[in-house]
């Protein structure tokens, strides 16, 4: 029986010109990261796995994470996310020069169902600053942001960078009067405020939160969105939480970061955010999914021993960015096109080829990228070969090629014709 | 108890320092593969098991992987090489051109014990043509390899590219009589000829080949290194596998491919390979793993149904190639140093911050990576951290620069300065 031609669902598969348009997607990526002095690193795929169980979060590690027993009887994981490997890298050496701006381009793997915007095998962009405490290093991440969606063409009425803060949430619902066991319900609750219609979130909060004294608060925090408002002053206006947050919200605005804005009900998913925490959404209908969240997590890194060091960072999902640059149209066209050879040489007959291959490798020596024919074929079908791989300029060498040194360069598009010496023909491919 | 700060053995982790060194050699192979026309893909890390017991061996993909069940029950492998998922790839796709010439960065994983040039999670470079039957597709791969080794400063005494060929293996087997199961012994033990001392070898595989009536003739064939030799011509001078292999020699030496050599003992360990077959290896002798293999598969494609594609290409180790180009000092220190960031801005006090946020994100606009302090301590700590960092230019924001709107940029290494407006730091940033 043959073998499947199709991968396991939900796995990562590019094709060259899908390649070309993660390439330029990522390529702006790294370059919003470098404007501000990040740098690269990698971090191993495969972890032990009581390094998600500590602090990501049970589910994630144990449920939606593909782990198993390797042949020495380690208990592994398939990182599902990257942050806790960055936390353990950071703790280990000890030699950094902080602040520490590091960037990477993670694959990450979760065993969920895959739908729009969710797959198994996923690439993120992960952004973090480490050691510093204030919140001038947030501002920083969310500048990065910012300049991540001007440089792909997004504007600010496409996308919103919504923020909280896991100590004001934490604030208020003391405040309220919950006990530990019933904010952690309250938590879950006010996490699905923006993933549910506001009327079916109502009833459904409702019904939740039962029984609780504060489930009134509770429910008022979730749905507000104003820093300003009456009830949030009133209830934790001299509070640090709320100051820290204020001040953070005058931060962004000195800056001009107007795609920012407060939403009580920004909680993300992961345990060990700390502080600020944020998402980047698609203000249109199409995308439901956050194309990236992160936030603070100041007690990460103290889990490996050692010294405290705060951390302030996001995980940025290509997939669904992709997917909001398709909505809007935000890719050219020509990135997926582009072939990465400038000129064929198509070759008359065997007697040539020696020549040719000599003539070819001469031309990339002084940086034309050449693809010459292999296969034999005659020359029509050779140029028919390089129409369609859209190489830009083509060359045939025959008999008079090799006698006179002398090639007529032909633009594929216009079919406009230049005879010029080897010697000229990087210069005129270059043009 | 504190988590530990190790990750698993073997497992690649790279700082950013290690992550520059990394890029500037993927760097130099995308480079090399562009030159002819390559274009990049990417494959699946998880795959389903039977991809690699198929056609890779059946010790690598059971014994020397990591391969487990999912929660769904599915009998998974993580990729201990990328070709089988290349060849899936193209019987899946109906609209390539031919000749497809693709190049990947997969990272791959083996169960085995670390040491020296091997470890459990790696990078390789795959590189390969599809579509050719003709040995103008391997002579291509061949130049690719030389490009990147020239690219890479290396010369043409440090490394050698040895090739053989299956089919000629075959022939010479056949001829001095050997049946089947006498012709995979006689394999392994050819294999082994060059990674043996020689005498120890010779009692080794006198050993092996006990009683097999033509031991003689493998091990002739396996120290042979001369295609003109009187020994191999009279053997099998006259066969299709052995002129094919002459003529691919001359195309070589026609090309001046002069680190390519005939040495019958290379076999490679893959069950996909049918013809010509290659390694590059250090000459020296503290390397002793190859830094790249690779040949000829032309049945690995007609797997998964549909049309025979032949295809040829190679593996080459990132790790292996990275301890070659650092015996031979190939890799320039400065690579490993060089940060992002062109200029580093202190800010003097709180009362500037607002305006050095400005000014940062405007020159950033023009092309300037910056920097900017968010630590809040005194300018000299701020100074000292922009001068561990290595960043070329420093510029204080201070109450006078946000008055006058002109800054004095201090080159660190010379300690010369120069004071210019802000529309003039871009530019004087990037002479």
């Amino acid at each position: 029986m043959a073998l499947s031609r199709q991968p396991l669902k939900g796995m990562r598969q590019l094709l060259p010109g899908e390649k070309r348009v993660e390439d330029y997607v990522t390529g702006k990526l790294a370059d919003a990261g470098r404007a501000y002095g990040f740098e690269e690193y990698e971090a191993p795929v495969l972890e032990p796995l009581e390094l998600f169980t500590a602090k990501s979060g049970s589910e994630l590690a144990a449920e939606q994470s593909y782990n198993f027993v390797d042949k020495g009887g380690r208990e592994l994981i398939m990182r599902p996310e990257l942050t806790p490997s960055l936390a353990r890298m950071v703790a280990a050496s000890g030699e950094l020069i902080y602040p520490v701006r590091w960037m990477s381009f993670p694959v990450c793997y979760r065993y969920e169902r895959p739908q729009r915007g969710r797959v198994r095998e996923f690439m993120q962009f992960n952004l973090d600053i480490l050691g510093v405490d204030g919140l001038e290093a947030d501002l920083d991440v969310f500048l990065v942001l910012r300049r991540i969606m001007t440089s792909l063409g997004a504007t600010g009425e496409q996308y919103t960078i919504s923020y909280s803060s896991r100590k004001l949430a934490a604030t208020v619902l003391e405040k309220a009067g919950l006990d530990a066991e019933e904010m952690t319900l309250a938590w879950s609750v006010i996490d699905k405020r923006d993933k549910m219609k506001p009327e079916d979130w109502e009833n459904w909060a409702g019904k939740q939160l039962e029984g609780i004294a504060g489930a009134d608060s509770v429910m008022r925090f979730a749905s507000c969105d104003d820093l300003g408002s009456d009830w949030l002053t009133g209830i934790a206006g001299d509070t640090p939480a709320y100051l820290e947050l204020a001040g953070f919200s005058s931060m962004l605005e000195s800056a001009g970061v107007a795609e920012a804005r407060f939403e009580a009900c920004v909680v993300r998913g992961l345990d060990y955010y700390t502080g600020i925490v944020f998402e980047l959404m698609d203000t249109g209908g199409e995308n439901r999914r956050a194309i990236c969240g992160g936030g603070r997590y100041d007690d990460l890194v103290g889990l490996f021993g050692g010294q405290r060091v705060s951390g302030v960072g996001f995980g940025l999902g290509l997939l669904t960015l992709q997917l909001f640059l398709d909505t809007y149209g935000l890719v050219p066209g020509s990135v997926s096109r582009s072939h990465p050879a400038d000129l064929f040489l198509a070759v008359f007959s065997e007697e040539q080829r020696p020549f040719a291959v000599r003539l070819a490798e001469r031309l990339r020596n002084e940086g034309v990228s050449v693809e010459m024919d292999i296969t034999g074929k005659n020359v029509s079908k050779q140029i028919r070969t390089a129409d369609r791989k859209s190489i830009r300029y083509m060359a045939v060498i025959g008999p008079d090629e090799v006698e006179s040194g002398t090639f007529t360069l032909k633009e594929m598009a216009t079919g406009a014709e230049t005879p010029c010496l080897e010697s000229r023909v990087a210069e005129t491919v270059r043009e």
